[in-house]
C-alpha cells in the first residue's frame, strides 16, 4: 500500500513534537517533512533529544513541506494559521489546523476574543470542528479540520450527553479546569520557570480565557439554549493532563442511574471515551500519554447538581492525538491507528 | 517572665510535627511534653529526622503531658478528642482541639456527617470556633477552642466580607478546592503512594466531604441566609497548600471596585490575611510555610459572578499555625508570636 | 499467522502492569492469562484504572496461566521465582524471569547476598543472563532467561565497551546511581509516602545493595579482571528512570575521540542503545517511557578518569521492556516489536 | 539597643530574596535598603509576592544602599562583585560577598577557571573564606567575607574531619553532587523550563564545574596533600537542597566507630552541623528551609572506602543562611540569630 505523505508546519513546538512521536508509530503514513520558522536547517533531534538516532530529519521551509505532502498539520499561533491554511487548500492538500483560527463559526466572536482580523471568511465555511465524537461524518468529508482547544475537548466531551438530552440548565454552568504545564508551550516565562511552578498552583484568566467562546458556541451546536459559562483555568505542577470539574444544575429529579446509563450508551462506540462507574472519579494520571478521555459522574443530591469530572492528556486528546484521530477519519484509516489506547500506569 | 507550659497530645502526626516546629520558635512557651499512643518512649526526632539534635524529646503518656501543661493541643482523629478534652478541662487546662469534634454547634449535624455519637453535649457549649478573624474576642475568653478544618479556613476567609455585607446569594455557592498531600496525613495509602500521586490529580468526595456542614454552618453565623454549597475537593501533587476557587452569584450590579475596597478594609487589621490587588490571583506557593492567607478577587462580568480565590498552607493557617494563633489570643501573647509572616519565595 | 500465547505470573505488581501495556501493543502475541496471589478473581483494570475498557481480564491462578501459555513471564520477589520457573520448564514452556533468582552464575554469591537457599542448582545452568546487547545469541537458543536488574542494565551497558577493550582499571570502579520511585515497587512504605518523598532525595544501601554482585560478576564475564565496585544507589523524586554516573580510571592516555568512536561502533547495531555526541550528557527524561538507553561520555582530563553517564527507564529497559526484548529474541520476532523506540519529549 | 543597618546589593535574585526573608526575622538588624540594577523603583514584593504586605520596600541605587548601611551583602554574578566590594571597603563598610570573586586565594587559578581578570589583588588578601566551621576566628576579625559556594559548603563540611585527621587519601577523591533547581537562579533557560526539568534528571559540567578549584584549594588549607577531585554535579527536580556523595579511599584499616566518633566530636560545638548515627544517611528534605548540614557516614568494607553523604539547603547553608551566619560572627551576634535551626518535616 502506498503511504500517505504527511507534513508538519511549525514542528518545533510542543504539539509538533508530540505529533512526530505519534506519526512515527502510524503504519499508514510517512513524515514527508517538517518546518520551523526559527530552526530551519537544524535537526529535530537537537531540539528534542529523545528522538536522537530515531528521527533526525532537518527542518525545511514551509513550502518544501507543503509540496511533499498529501496532508498538512499546522501548529502555529493563532493569527498565523489562516494564511498557511489558504495556501495548503489552494494547493489541494488536506489540512488539520491545530491552532485556533478556524475553531469558531461566529467570526465576529473570534475577532473580538482573539483581537485578530479574519482575511478569508469564505475559507472558514469549509472548516469542520474536529471533535470526532461530535462531528465524525463531517470530518470524513472535509479537507479542512479545525482541531479543538485542549480545555474545550475535555469540557465538551464531559457535557455532550447531558446537553444533547436536555438534562441540565446551561445558562449557569461553572467549569473549573486544571491543566498541566505543557499547555503553556515551549516559550520560556517566569510562570513556567521550574522554581516558580514546582510546589505551586494558581488560577489564571478567570472568566477571560479565549477557550470560553469555543465552549459556549459548541455547546450551542450540541443543542443547548442560552449557554453561559463561568470558566476558570488553573495551572497544575505536572507536565501533562487536563481535569475539568463541571457543575451543572439538573433540570428535574436526579435519577443518577438514568444519567449514568445515558452516558455509557452515548459513548459506547467511541474508542477514546470511557465512562467510569457511577461515583468513580478519574485521575489525570489514568489518561496521560494516551488519547483517552475518562469521564466520572456524580449527583450532588443536596444541591441537585450534576458534577462531571473529565480528564484528558492535553498533548494527546487535547492536541496532537486528536489531530491524528481527525486525520485517520479524513483519510479512511482505522480511527485508532497510531494512537495510544492505554496510559502507562505511572 | 515565666514560660507557659504547652503540651501536645497526638504529637506523632503531621499536625503535631508542625506544631513542635512552631512552638520551638515561640518565645513565650516551653514544650512541656508530647504524647503518642503508638510511639511512647521513642524520640520525636526518630520519626521526624529534621529535628535530630534540636528536639529529641521522647513521647510520654497523655496523662504525663496533661499534668505538666498549662495549655494542651490535641491532635487526634475525630471521635477521639472529646474524651481527652473533657479530661483536660476537668483538670483546669486550656485546650485547643485540632480535630473536628467541637467544630459544629449543631451536634445533630455532627453526628450525621461524622457517624459518631457525642458523649458530653454540655462541653460543646463552651467551645469557641477558632477562626480568629471571626471570633477573636470569644477566643480570648474561652478555655476551649475548636481549631477549624483546613478547607473551611480558606473558604470562610474568602467569603466572610461578601457574606457579611450581603453582596452575594448564598443558596447556590460552588466551591472547588484543591489541597496538597499533607492534608491526607501520615497514614500510608495507595492514594498517597508516590508513584500514584506524582504527576497525578483528581477530585474526591464530591459533594460528600465532611467539611461541607462546617462551611455551611459558619457561613450562616456570618450572616448568610439559606446557605447551600456544592463543595468538591481535589488532591494536588504538592506537599502543602490549599487553593479554593469560589463562585458566587452577585446580588446586584458588579461594582468590582466597591467589593475590592470592602475586602481590603475588612481585613486591614488582620495580620494573617492579605487581599491582593483587584484581578491578581494568588498562588499557593506564596503562602506555604507561612501562616498567611492570600485572597484574590475578580468579577466575571459576563455572568455577574464574584470569583474568589483563597490560598493558605493547610499545615499552617489550616492547622498548626492557626492553633498557635488561637493560643496566642487565649494567653494574651502577641497574635503573631512564633508564626511565620512570610513564605519563602520557593 | 498464529499468535504466541503469553502469560504473566505475578501480574499485579508494577513490572506486571508495564508488561501488559507493552504486550497489548505487540503484534505477534496474545495475552493468554495473568495471575496474582492476592488478587485472584479481580479485574486487572481495578488495580490499574488506565486499562479500564481496554484490558479488563481477571487474575487467575498460576497454574491456569501456565497451562494456556507458550511463554511465561514471572514477576515475583526473589526466592519465589525458582519453584515457578521449575514448574514452567517442566511443562515445556519458555520462561523469562523478571526476578533475581537466576541472574547470578555463582550460586554461592547469590545465597550470601540474597540470604536465600537455592533448591535446583542444575536448573540455573540453563539460564541465560538476558542482556541482549551482550548475550543475544545465547538468548535466542535458551528456554530460560534471567532478566537483568534495573541498575545493572544501565551500568553494564555503560561499561561494556570500555571493559571489553581493556580501556579502564576495574578494581576501583565507583558507581553512583539514581533511580525513580517505581523501582521501589507497589508496596506502601514511609519512604515512598508522597509527603516524604516529594522534594526529597537520599542515598540508600551504600555499598550493600544486592545488585552489586550482579554488576561485578557480569563485568567479569565481559572481560574485566579483579573487578571491585563501590555502588551507591539514590532515590529520585520522579516516577521513572535510572541515571548511573560511573567513574573509571583510564589505563593509559585519554584519547577521548578514540574512546567515543569505539562506543559508537560497539553499539551501532543495537537498536536500543544510543551513544550521544562526545561531551553531551543524557537526561533520564530522554528515555522514560521507551526501551532506550542513552550513554554520554566525557574524560576528566585533570584526573585521567573516564566518566560515563548512562540512562534508562527502570520499568522499560530496566525491567518489562527488556523482558519483551528477550522474548522477541527467543521467539524469533523482530527485536523491537511492541517496544517504544522514542521517549515522549515530556 | 541600636540596630545594625544592613543593605543588600543585587537583592532581586534568589539569594537576595532568601536573605531578605532571613533578615526580617533577625532581631539585631534593620534592612536599610536593597538595590537591583534592573528593577530600580519597583517594589520587592512585586517580584516576590510572598512578601506582599510584609516587605514592600523599593529597590534603590547601589550607592543609596551602601550609604545607609553598616553591613553590605553583595549578591552579584562573578566578575561584578569586585568593584562593588572595593567601594564598600573604601567607605568603611563590612562586606559579605555572596559571589565567587573573593573565594580563591590563588588568584591565578581564579582567573583561569572564571576567565575573568582581577583588578585589586591587594583587596583579596583581606578576604576571609566564610566557612564558619573552619574559619570562625578569622571571620570575627575581618571586614570582608567571601561566602562559600553552595557545592563546596556541603563537600568541605563532609570532608573536614577526615582530611584534617589524615584518615583518607585525597589524591583520588570522587564527589558526585546533586542540587535543586534554585541553584541555577532566576534566569529563564530551557534547562529550567518546568516541562523540561520536571520528571527529569541529568549531570552537567562533569569535571569542569567552577566550584572544583574552590574545593581543592580549601581541602589543601584543611591539611590535605596533593588534592585532586573528580567533581560531577547533577540537577535534581526539586527546588532546594544539595546532596553530595563523597568517595574517599581510607588510608588504613576501616575502624568505622573511630571515624564516626571523630566526626561527632569534631562538630560537637557547631550549631549547624549534625552528624547522624553511623550508617544512617541523610535526606535533603531533612534540612531544606533550615541552615543545617546533616552528615551521614558509612564504610564500604569490601573496597575500604569511606562514603560520606552530606546535605544542605543550597539557599540557606549554601548561600543566604551562611551569609547571615557570617554576619552574626562578624558583628558579635549569637551565631544562630535569625536562622532556622530545624527544617519543617515536609
Amino acid at each position: 500500500m502506498s503511504m500517505v505523505q504527511v507534513g508538519v508546519i511549525g514542528a518545533s513546538g510542543y504539539v509538533g513534537s508530540e505529533l512526530i512521536g505519534i506519526l512515527m508509530k502510524h503504519e499508514g503514513v510517512d513524515i514527508s517533512g517538517i518546518s520551523s520558522e526559527n530552526n530551519q536547517g537544524a535537526a529535530f533531534s537537537t531540539l528534542y533529544p529523545s528522538f536522537k538516532g530515531q528521527y533526525d530529519a532537518q527542518f525545511e521551509s514551509n513550502q518544501e513541506v507543503i509540496s511533499k505532502s498529501d496532508v498538512v498539520f499546522i501548529c502555529l499561533p493563532h493569527g498565523k494559521s489562516e494564511n498557511m491554511v489558504k495556501q495548503c487548500i489552494d494547493e489541494g492538500k488536506k489540512v488539520i489546523d491545530a491552532g485556533a483560527d478556524f475553531r469558531l463559526n461566529d467570526l465576529k466572536v473570534y475577532e473580538d476574543w482573539y483581537e485578530t482580523a479574519i482575511s478569508y471568511p469564505e475559507l472558514h465555511g469549509q472548516a469542520v470542528y474536529g471533535l470526532p465524537e461530535m462531528n465524525k461524518e463531517a470530518i470524513s468529508q472535509t479537507s479542512l479540520v479545525a482541531n479543538p482547544g485542549c480545555y474545550p475537548t475535555s469540557i465538551l466531551l464531559g457535557l455532550y450527553p447531558a446537553v444533547s438530552e436536555q438534562l441540565i440548565n446551561t445558562d449557569r454552568l461553572i467549569i473549573d479546569a486544571k491543566s498541566g504545564v505543557t499547555g503553556a508551550g515551549k516559550s520560556l516565562s517566569a510562570v513556567t520557570h521550574f522554581a516558580n511552578k514546582n510546589e505551586a498552583f494558581k488560577a489564571y484568566k478567570a472568566g477571560t480565557h479565549r477557550h470560553t467562546p469555543e465552549i459556549e458556541e459548541k455547546l450551542g451546536q450540541m443543542g443547548a439554549d442560552n449557554v453561559k459559562v463561568s470558566f476558570v483555568p488553573h495551572l497544575l505542577p505536572v507536565n501533562r493532563g487536563i481535569l475539568s470539574t463541571i457543575y451543572a444544575d439538573l433540570k428535574s429529579g436526579s435519577d443518577s442511574e438514568h444519567i449514568h446509563n445515558l452516558y455509557k450508551k452515548w459513548y459506547a462506540n467511541d474508542p477514546f471515551v470511557t465512562v467510569l462507574d457511577y461515583g468513580t472519579l478519574p485521575d489525570i494520571s489514568h489518561v496521560t500519554h494516551s488519547n483517552q478521555c475518562h469521564i466520572g459522574l456524580t449527583v450532588d443530591e443536596r444541591t441537585q447538581r450534576l458534577i462531571i469530572v473529565s480528564v484528558i492528556d492535553n498533548m494527546q486528546k487535547g492536541a496532537a492525538g486528536q489531530a491524528v484521530q481527525n486525520m485517520n477519519i479524513m483519510m479512511g484509516f482505522n480511527e485508532t491507528e497510531g494512537l495510544a489506547m492505554v496510559a502507562p500506569s505511572f
